[in-house]
């Protein structure tokens, strides 16, 4: 396996934790309460948006993930972005930058350098510099603290949640050994996914796990992965989860679950597999654990962190590799 | 196939530009400015909410379309709910509707009847009464216009979008003419869907327009359907369309595209399709057509109607039938 900062996949999964702990330290500008905040970033550095607004459930104020080159047409002064860039080069994110700044927002930005850090200079806002070397899907732990430390100051993330993220790297270290043992649960399901479509369902509350796991078997994997929500899902995909036959009897669904779904939800989740388990190839049924809703929701994310390494080494992929967005990237700079 | 309130889905589908102008001369409520808009529904009754959010995209204030039983934390006075569901049964639009109540925020529903009917007529608010007897997701054109009207009364959708979308029948009866012709397009594609996974990629701006396909697959040809939009799917999903091989060899990626896409977007859409081309069956750009952004978008919308026609004529399936929500919902009441 190629080694990448003198360190492989697993260690990057393992470095998680530290990532936390680090990142807790780091001293943040103090900001006024906005009235709305956008997060502004694309692929490994936008899901610390989607987190951030799970951790938040109980915000008052109106958290968006923008993934795209601009802001929405109502986002106005009084108005908070924070742009996350890894890379701190995302175009997206940079061009999103600039409109946040044109449309008078108030500006933060949270990348290892690049561009971002540069324009954060330029225009004088607060910029959080994260350590370089991190493919960014492996650098969660730096991309997602500041901003629920950010929140936490503006009172958006409560006390409770705080201290419940203070604790999360330790209950992050128990669940390396879980996960890296023989026969264990990200195995089992990576076994389940080999050579077939891995689906994935959660809660609305629930998505931005079913992104990641996206996202983490798309880029380690490089494997294909689909997602839906429920309630939604039974609306219009459970019919479709019939043709063409012979792909439909080949998919591997994954109920993403959680103690706090909506009693509704956790039954449409029971009917659902009865009514799909003859035209799939079987189901697992995923129970969060954790004593709180900050570490139910890494337990799942963890989990699905190990299960595309497993996959990666199922299909003998590098699990650090990532060719064709580098290929992407060069030609979208010529 | 089977007959549904004396039609067939032809004539169903053939009915949007009669449903829009029968509902355009609807009386409807005068509001006051909100601050923020909820638009909650499910499924076939939901994505009105999101061609709403296209339509507005230069609202000056936020439209969310909500798909579960319960309001985001941050909902509050002087937010508007639009509850839509076609029956007026949907339970989780009725909890979501209560939800707005019990928050105080200003209440409008749009239904055929049904339970959502008795409350608005309990809590004194206004109530959209449409049409009876059609499947939710044949009844766009009852669903959207009231909205698109209440917004245009308010100025979240401009003088200009609203002349385009009152000039919409007479665009959408002209596409009907090109769509039912001999080897039209929309057979084209369900001809390359038949017996592969459709991918249906879009801009952010033009995401609903995906949604409303994978929905319309979902339903009427019982097929399975993958979605993403760009940006973001350069970002993960570009790696994973690889394994399993067997699979993704078999994958039909269409582009939907808009002359207003980002220029970015639409290089993206270049390269992408270069750099996956040899992991899947193949690929088709469809470009949308019209005079305005109304009208290209409504292009796109109803070809997707008919592309899904079509490919359930291929799997022998009736376009009408949903029997798996049928079941759900029976076996979600006992």
């Amino acid at each position: 396996m190629r080694r990448f900062l003198g360190m492989e996949m697993l260690e990057l999964i393992r470095s998680l934790p530290n990532q936390i702990e680090e990142a807790l330290q780091y001293e943040l500008p103090l900001l006024e309460m906005p009235k709305r905040i956008f997060i502004c970033g694309m692929g490994g550095s936008a899901i610390a948006g989607d987190i951030t607004k799970t951790l938040a459930k109980n915000s008052k104020i109106a958290i968006e993930v923008v993934r795209d080159y601009s802001l929405p047409s109502y986002a106005t002064k009084g108005d908070l972005l924070i742009a996350s860039s890894y890379s701190g080069d995302t175009e997206e994110t940079i061009s999103a930058f600039e409109d946040g700044k044109s449309k008078n927002l108030t500006l933060l930005a949270i990348s290892s350098g690049g561009k971002l850090e540069n324009l954060a200079q330029k225009y004088e806002v607060p910029h959080i510099k994260i350590p370089q070397g991190y493919p960014p899907r492996t650098a969660l732990g730096y991309l997602l603290t500041p901003i629920v430390k950010v929140l936490k100051n503006l009172g958006i993330i409560d006390d409770k949640t705080f201290e419940d993220y203070i604790k999360l790297p330790k209950f992050l270290q128990s669940l390396q050994e879980e996960f890296e043992k023989e026969n264990s649960l990200a195995i089992e399901l990576a076994s389940k996914y080999y050579r077939r479509i891995p689906v994935i369902y959660t809660s609305t509350a629930l998505y931005p796990v079913a992104l990641r796991w996206k996202a983490q078997i798309n880029e380690n994997s490089k494997a294909f992965c689909h997602t839906m929500e429920f309630p939604e899902m039974n609306h219009n995909e459970i019919n479709g989860i019939k043709n063409p036959a012979g792909r439909c009897e080949d998919l591997w669904v994954t109920f993403l679950q959680d103690e706090e779904d909506h009693p509704r939800v956790k039954l449409r989740f029971e009917i659902t597999k009865e009514l799909i388990e003859n035209s799939i190839q079987g189901y697992s049924i995923i129970e969060s654990k954790g004593s709180n809703w900050v570490h139910r929701i890494f337990y799942l994310i963890y989990l699905g962190d190990y299960v595309s390494l497993y996959l990666a080494k199922f299909y003998k992929e590098d699990p650090i590799a990532i060719p064709r967005i580098s290929e992407l990237k060069r030609r979208l700079s010529q």
